[in-house]
């Protein structure tokens, strides 16, 4: 789209306890509000289910976070649908 | 909201080759594309760093789908705020 120079940022982020660094171009802002909503739906899901492997635990958080994504596209959607075809043409 | 009975749907899905019972309202539908979401999301990065724990890997796929939902949330905003404001009242 643009012509800038594309930095790569290279941030550290701790989710349910372990360090990971993220890379990419986003903001480090953007990359630790993304780290820390996959750290607190861990550490509740942690809290329902104390048993579960930490694997067990970020797939649980990946189909949770999957689930919210899913919920607010079909949102966007009937939104697009009553007012996008109203403000056709 | 309604006095339905809630029937708890409780369904298997396979998340990258491990058998999950997944618990829930939702349909078996929709239970088995939230999975299978997940499960591509893994798959890809799984491809792309096969060296990753399942662990990290699950925490990858959350951090990926988070991304997914913030940027459709932006976008959703963006929209509210265009055409939200220009039908109120």
């Amino acid at each position: 789209m643009d012509n800038e120079a594309k930095t790569i940022n290279r941030v550290k982020v701790t989710i349910n306890g372990e360090d990971y660094y993220i890379k990419g171009q986003a903001s480090e802002e953007y990359i630790k509000q993304v780290a820390k909503y996959v750290d607190r739906k861990m550490y509740e899901l942690e809290r329902k289910y104390p048993n579960l492997s930490q694997a067990k635990l970020a797939v649980l958080a990946a189909l949770n976070i999957t689930d919210d994504l899913f919920k607010l596209r079909q949102e966007y959607e009937e939104f697009l649908n009553t007012f996008g075809n109203s403000t056709e043409g």
